[in-house]
């Protein structure tokens, strides 16, 4: 058996998310359908991580394993002839075995797109949060870096996520700004259920001065919801890499 | 009566075209639903010139006449909260009586959007052209030269229009390339029917080395559709400005 990793690029718009669900569209299915119709017969995908509907992605990864009778080059044309013009196989290539895109992965990179102005975009509605706001841009520079290393983030952990370890490292947080664009890039070792969501809600709460400096240190230092209610719409996060050793 | 000037932003994806029509959702037809619920009374539109389904607008203008009993600030604040999330209204102005978005317009700028790739982009797919032969950069830049000034276009007019007058004038062409990315920007007093995106086509063909220097020279001195069949897609094409007295 072969064990094939894929990178993956979608628009999020039009899909419910990663995972395979009956009846309704996600990346998973929709790769898994067209793997199907290839390979003849199923073959189950395993992602690095799911990502909630709305959720853009210029890096996923997914494994899989199965005998391949072809060149790689020759599956990634045929795997992409059959897909929709929102989801796009970037690369395929042979890993050894026991290589698992989840459980093999050892940090992500992560961004999180803003469109700030009064005005409305037409072009941005689905590929960035609109946030009306003035912003003190110096403000959200300074909060990011007491977000940074490793910490027990529970405080960015939304309700419903079973996982029992909330310890995770966040090596890089930078702040990129063009004009009424900002983008918050995120790299760690791995993210809690709607951390970035979270933790970008947060420090736009500081770039509007709704939130202190001392208020994030304390989010960080004593983990609870009580600053961080927010999470930021789905449409402007993007799964941009996933990091392997 | 006042008349009012409007100038539109809009990602014509999920629009049949600009103009009116019966039970199909254009840019015109929600204009006018949104101005009648807010001033309760029917009020129709004259847009600077009809653009295809798929085609985009940085900056559409069109004109209406009633009488406003509110500043206009307020006004574009209740028609966007009224518009869905792909038509803005950018600027609202009041204009003398006769001023006309059709007839009272001198020039307007157009810019067709190229991804130039061997790879699939998600995120451009309903707003740029895929051409995924290699161009030769320079030598469209060349024959757009020759498409400049004032000349007999019906070269580039497409069957099904009713036009008379095919003479027009092409102040400026520019060509931008940033990496796979290029855009042709016309300048001129008007355009026929799908001329651009004609026109467009052609100096790709150029770009392929598929029609040479002398046949666009010809294309433009002796009109016919010779070299001129193809017609590139509406989705790479935005109504940039249109210029008033």
């Amino acid at each position: 058996m072969d064990v094939v990793k894929i990178i993956i690029e979608y628009d999020g718009t039009n899909f419910f998310g990663w995972q395979r669900q009956k009846k309704l569209r996600t990346v998973q299915g929709e790769l898994e359908r067209v793997l199907k119709k290839i390979f003849k017969e199923v073959i189950e995908i395993n992602g690095s991580g799911r990502t909630d509907a709305g959720v853009h992605a210029y890096g996923q990864v997914a494994t899989f394993e199965t005998n391949v009778p072809m060149p790689l080059k020759n599956l990634k044309i045929a795997l992409n002839k059959n897909l929709a013009s929102d989801v796009n196989i970037i690369d395929l290539s042979f890993k050894e075995k026991g290589f698992h895109a989840r459980y093999s992965a050892v940090g992500k990179t992560y961004v999180y797109k803003v469109f700030n102005s009064q005005e409305r975009n037409v072009f941005t509605s689905n590929y960035r949060y609109h946030y009306e706001y003035n912003l003190d841009y110096e403000a959200m520079v300074k909060a990011s870096k007491l977000l940074l290393g490793t910490n027990d983030y529970s405080s960015f952990l939304a309700s419903g996520s079973s996982v029992t370890n909330t310890v995770r490292t966040i090596e890089k947080i930078e702040l990129v700004k063009e004009n009424d664009f900002i983008s918050f890039i995120y790299t760690g070792d791995g993210f809690l259920y709607k951390m970035i969501r979270i933790m970008t809600a947060l420090l736009l709460e500081v770039g509007n001065n709704r939130i202190s400096q001392e208020e994030v240190l304390e989010t960080i230092k004593n983990p609870s919801r009580k600053y961080t209610s927010i999470v930021a719409p789905s449409k402007g996060l993007y799964l941009k890499e996933v990091y392997y050793k």
